[in-house]
């Protein structure tokens, strides 16, 4: 993806300013949804198995992570999958913490035999999903993005699904081409939920009418990109994450003057 | 309202720094909880069933938000705002994406017949609760404030409540008297939960004794004043979320001067 | 605890980054999170009652705040407490609103029987939990810290846990010594959550290897230290919250050499 294409993407999503429906966790909601707003989406936060399913059809895309999950929010994420898949609304899968308990593993399992568009985790959770043992630890990675460029493909080319995983080194793949981005800021580690805000601005590209290789690689650019101008003045988490915020605002400006970093 | 008006309102909501009752959403209870010790209330954020009636009684005003609205919730909203009632303390519904599911719709209807003193939310929500189809979409509305005027009064006829319906335009009524307020920025749209923050500070002047009236214009106010404040010198969305809260703390100081602007 | 102890107690989190499980309220699951990363720890909340128990033993320390219980968060809470405690984990408790309603200080009681290593909370709760009625007004406390001394060596005693009780002056108590910490700002009181943020500090200290009474100590001097830097330039309780969390970070800078200031 040219900085031509990223600028023109970003400029199509905020013509479109595309519904995004998240079925997220707790830790995450009020960033996620402020990303969202900054970028030019409308985020919409609706969990309840009441009325979550009837809820995705009003949506051009659907986010889907379970950060915080339980059984009463895994009842919701199921149907709303199942009608995002049966209504071609584009879905995404962040699998929090896949790995680290057997619940988590069995669910994200399960979420992705409902077809998502696209999986974006770290490392530990994408080999997890691939079928390797050992590599979590919490929420955190324990192994570097390079370590599951493997894994990522073999996930892929089994789910159907576009697949990312993120590190200091961010890969996309869809099992045959992949791609590498070198964006972003050690300093994205150091705030809470900057790979789920990863996951929604995936979203809300693919709301936005881009398949899903090009959604991803323009999300995960435009968090990267975000963030190098972020780092710029901070003293530290904290100012980092407002002006991470305020830099996806204006990424038209100077952001994106910085360009894509192939890796 | 006069500026002298809001600057004595201001001061008894700080003499008296009410206790305020909030049974919310996730996206936005730490922003609300924030907005509400920024301004001189003391919120507590209580939704269990085992306890949220009980605890009513215990708070001078209670806020029900029904945002990311389930069973077990709706099952401690509707207790709470009967004790309310029963106890003559004020509580204010934010009725958010009433229109968009039948839940939701369903779950504001009744929550209205529980008698709140003060209704407050977009254009959309509003004419959905007032028997208008077809004017939702996801959190934000569609609509105009302009086009809920007459929404707003016959729902305040109906149910006896005061009835707001904000936008860039903040209208309030109790179906017979309608006062327009032009206070704000458009940034406000750009961060998650500005709205439920407003129904948040209307609930803490209600706690400070103010009628539903007269509280319900003095927290659209307060929000609007502050937003002119915090918008001076923000990059975006993420530093004008932290002004705001600075604005609201010291509102008392530079931004009441700039005073209510009626329209 | 010497500035000196302080500084090497924040070296060895930081060499360990230890992973803190927290079990917390929906208000502060973004701002603890936050906090924890700042200083050096690595957080994740994990609360459904599936895995809750699993993941205690990934752990180096569990964190157990009540602040928005209920029923199914309480059915993970103590088989969660109770793993801690078999496998040797330390685990602190928040018993946020304890003695407001009956299921609060019911549910305090109960999981001070699964034996934590830490209880930290305001004056009214720490009274509450000793046994004494009617000083709890909501989540804030109705009396000062000095208030609750002896309550809060009673509770010690009774409970076998080192029992911290914070206000402007922070006392901690393992029921036969007690130290007094004066370092802080009055803003702390204006930030929702900065009680459970210090909650959170002590559980990464814990996690850190520190025996209870000094990861106390450590942790409400953290704080207190960081607060200090952080209303330097701070406008108000937005910008202050975020310059906290930059203090976090940078506190070995200059922050630590304020000190602490025993009271």
């Amino acid at each position: 993806m040219e900085q031509a294409d990223l600028k023109s993407a970003i400029e199509r999503l905020r013509a479109r300013t595309p519904l995004v429906h998240n079925i997220t966790n707790f830790v995450v909601m009020n960033t996620t949804a402020n990303a969202l707003l900054a970028l030019g989406a409308s985020p919409a936060m609706v969990h309840a198995v009441e009325e979550a399913a009837e809820f995705v059809p009003l949506a051009q895309a659907l986010v889907i992570n379970i950060g915080t999950l339980s059984a009463h929010w895994v009842e919701a994420m199921e149907p709303a999958a199942e009608t995002a898949h049966a209504r071609g609304i584009p879905w995404i899968l962040d699998p929090v913490a896949a790995g680290a308990t057997a619940y988590r593993t069995e669910t994200a399992r399960r979420l992705i035999d409902r077809k998502p568009s696209v999986i974006r985790g770290n490392a530990s959770e994408i080999m997890s999903l691939a079928g390797e043992v050992g590599s979590a630890r919490g929420v955190d990675s324990t192994r570097g993005s390079d370590a599951a460029r493997d894994a990522a493909g073999r996930l892929a080319r089994s789910s159907g699904a576009v697949v990312a995983v993120t590190g200091a080194v961010d890969y996309v793949t869809d099992g045959e081409r992949m791609t590498g981005l070198a964006n972003g800021d050690p300093m994205l580690a150091r705030v809470t939920g900057t790979g789920c805000m990863a996951t929604a601005l995936i979203g809300a590209f693919l709301g936005a009418g881009l398949d899903p290789f090009d959604a991803t690689t323009a999300g995960l650019a435009t968090i990267g990109i975000a963030a190098e101008a972020a780092i710029v003045g901070a003293n530290g988490p904290g100012s980092f994450q407002v002006a991470l915020i305020d830099a996806l605002y204006r990424i038209d400006d100077a952001a994106l003057a910085a360009g894509v970093h192939w890796a």
